[in-house]
């Protein structure tokens, strides 16, 4: 019995202490960016390395902001006239290797099936595989789909009648990556990939366009990442693409995070896939394709664009939790009287269809919980006591600004619902500024090395369009071009590197 | 040129031709259940085989019956508490073989990982698997995801306070089915997983009987499909399970389908990773846990418990096109006016919240329409034409019942969702009483053989309880013991094999 209860309050007494420390053990961003960032994802419940190499367990609360990305996402796909559909997780070897390029790119990378099949081992040595169950032809878990998608559409397509396809598949695909972390590079990752074919060219180049574009909005406006649009070069391009657009946003330590990619693949697959169509003036042309895709880095770019030293900070449109109501008290009675007003404001606004939690467990002290809807990103919390109740007042604090004032609990919903608005378009703001005052017009190669190796940032510098000079910068600074910028007007300059003559900037950074 | 225009009529005239040829294509169900049910399949546009063995492409328009079931499914989980989350694709061999049964039930369909790298073969023979990346352990593609799960639930769980654990996964999985069919049995398949841990024995019964019942509100409510609820025997129950609770629906050709399991799973996978927590009392406890699963294996449900020779009867509530509306027209004077009136009733409809089609498409006639959506099984379809444009009125067909009526365009919207309800009521019913009149009660083997040799269906008899006889009636006449109905009330039988003393009856039938 004695060991019983010294059991139990050993338990208790861990319990109490809070179980990641909160934000107090959060390394600083000045400190360590990058231990800041993996301390994060871990502390505020978002991901943890699992057992298999490389791969990520996606906690609940992680997950729940990439089901707000998806709902997003999925309507923009939907709105612009994209049917969801689904193809099979393995990818034959021989398909595979039809597209040249495509399987150079992916080759060094893919998870490979052998066999179909375990067995008893016959010498009591556990479970081993079972050798008469090898596979004739080795199977790739997909990194990506054209292929497998492209010997589909072979058999969809005959005239132009069956075009356009604008397919889109939510999937996990598997990359087995040398060097992984958390969202940003997982042997596996989630995310969606769109595949479409088209009669034209030119149907093919505005498809390409447009989902950079929706991407570029998403960002924007759900992210409150602003983007730059652009082109990659050659180095950079998808594995088989003719080219690729991306975006690219700016993280807090300088780095660019490439957020999405739409690829325009010209008649590449069609033609290792022998996908041809009859067109109106009856004549038979490869089919033009388009691919596009944005994944679970997402998550690991909204970390990095707006957090800071106390935690999360999530723009609200893509907050699990959009409000937070704590309740204050001492003893029963006064729970009582906060507990009721707290449960009538909690339903007001779930009228209003906000998402609102309201945490009444009575095993944390209110310090505790601000830490921990801080840590969070929660961004707008409510706190409630006995003197609110008398004076029909609640607190209002927001995550963005760490910022507290007293209002009326009356109107509280219209209020809050403006407010979500606000934060939003402060976040955005913020992260604007920051891309303003770090993208910077350099012309001397010696200021371009000072900043990249210095505060980093985005460089606009002239570049005399060789993949080898682009290579001598990259192995000179680690800077690597990280889009040619649609946008970016015709301006005759000279390669900050060679001195050879250039048409226009692009846009160099250090990358993830 | 005449060679342009010869081809360019041939393939015109090709299209011309439906390219499913429709229903009339469509086997009988009387000739053919199961040729009936693949022809559906691939006719409606649901699905396909791919080019890798066993696996399946899942069309749009079936891709969109998934997202439906997934949506309801996904609000009755988080309305009974449960969060969404992920977890691997991959399963270390020596985790997969830790608990003796589960690895006994699915070794023998195990995709295996070996190899993480592809690479040019040095004698030119194309792209080989490179031996130098072997894997120093097989990673498993998940067949279900209990062990890795466990594993993760391992590092959260110490006390009673991390308890419940309420986490669901939407994923694929990958099952190496010696024989498949689209729908029913594929080698991948999408599906969710709840794997949910607690303090006590009691309170995971009880998750594992609400899941069940999530589930049987799911098929009856959402699918029209009246199901069965009970208990599996030691010979169906799942590999690692205490008890296995599953729904039982019957199919249209007398056999039973297996719609969905809750599996109470008692401590078996906490021992296997050595899961303990600190009860309340402060005593070291292993947890208690359940698991509980659906599939695209419901699509083939839906099919084969409503549909016709007719094709596709889809219940309201999951179908993709609630509403078609055809234009009935000659020229373009009268398409211009029939336009008109059914752009407006599409946005009224839709302002509604109907989901709504209107095929205005010119280059088919409106007979090829009415057939097409027949087959596809769009609850109703609404023609209008001049006529109707002078009498303010419009034709309405239910697919159901097949019948036509032509209704005042007057309070449209209000009549159409009224009947949406009556056909989603109507489709349950037809379901409910074939179950009816197909589930025998039988004491007597001879007619036991007979009703499962002809017609098949249900059957309530008694059974001695042990697995021996079990087999053999499933030796003789390919039943099996489907459940055993957790509503029966007890009553004293002989075994209709052994005769001897049995206390309720048990749910035999033909399986899928």
């Amino acid at each position: 019995m004695f060991f019983c209860i010294k059991f139990y309050s050993f338990f208790n007494k861990a319990n109490t202490i809070p179980k990641n420390n909160m934000a107090k053990d959060l390394t600083n961003r000045e400190k360590n960016y990058s231990q800041w960032y993996n301390d994060l994802v871990i502390k505020a419940d978002l991901a943890e390395s699992s057992a298999v190499r490389g791969c990520m367990v996606i906690k609940p609360y992680g997950y729940a902001i990439w089901e707000k990305m998806q709902a997003a996402l999925d309507k923009m796909f939907k709105d612009t006239g994209h049917s969801n559909a689904y193809f099979p997780l393995f990818i034959p070897k021989s398909f595979f290797s039809k597209e040249a390029n495509h399987v150079e790119g992916f080759a060094k990378e893919c998870a490979v099936v052998t066999h179909y099949r375990l067995k008893k081992d016959e010498n009591g040595k556990g479970i081993v595989v079972d050798e008469d169950a090898k596979l004739e032809e080795e199977l790739i878990v997909r990194p990506t789909s054209e292929t497998i998608i492209w010997n589909t559409y072979k058999k969809w397509i005959q005239s132009y009648r069956d075009l356009p396809i604008l397919i889109n598949q939510w999937a996990n695909v598997v990359r087995w990556e040398m060097r992984t972390r958390l969202f940003l590079r997982t042997t596996e990752f989630l995310w969606q990939e769109g595949h479409t074919a088209h009669a034209t060219k030119k149907e093919a180049m505005e498809e390409t366009l447009q989902m950079i574009n929706v991407y570029a909005d998403f960002a924007e406006n759900w992210m409150a990442t602003p983007v730059i649009i652009g082109t990659k070069t050659e180095n950079e391009r998808f594995a088989g693409a003719i080219e690729t657009y991306a975006i690219e946003a700016l993280m807090q330590d300088g780095k660019s995070l490439q957020s999405g990619t739409s690829h325009f693949l010209g008649q590449n697959f069609a033609k290792a896939f022998d996908v041809k169509f009859a067109s109106k003036e009856g004549k038979l042309d490869y089919v033009w394709a388009t691919s596009w895709g944005v994944s679970t880095r997402l998550i690991g770019a909204l970390i990095m664009a707006h957090s800071d030293d106390k935690g999360l900070v999530l723009p609200p449109k893509l907050a699990p939790i959009e409000v937070v109501i704590v309740p204050i008290y001492k003893g029963n009675t006064e729970f009582e009287k906060v507990n009721k007003v707290a449960e009538k404001i909690k339903n007001e606004l779930q009228a209003n269809n906000i998402s609102v939690k309201y945490d009444n467990r009575d095993t944390h002290k209110p310090g505790f919980k601000f830490a921990e809807y801080e840590l969070k990103g929660v961004p707008i919390r409510l706190a409630i006591g006995s003197r609110d109740i008398e004076n029909g007042t609640i607190e209002i604090a927001r995550r963005d600004t760490l910022s507290k004032e007293i209002i009326k609990q009356e109107g509280l919903s219209e209020y809050i619902k403006q407010l979500l608005e606000e934060i939003q378009n402060n976040i955005y703001n913020k992260a604007k500024n920051f891309k303003m005052e770090n993208t910077h017009i350099i012309d001397d190669y010696e200021e371009f090395k000072k900043i990249i190796n210095n505060k980093g940032g985005f460089i606009l510098a002239h570049w005399d369009g060789t993949p080898e000079t682009e290579n001598k910068i990259k192995n000179e600074t680690k800077a690597t071009i990280r889009c040619i910028p649609i946008n970016n007007k015709e301006e005759k300059g000279r390669c900050i590197y060679t001195g050879k003559p250039s048409n226009r900037r692009v846009l160099f950074a250090k990358a993830y």
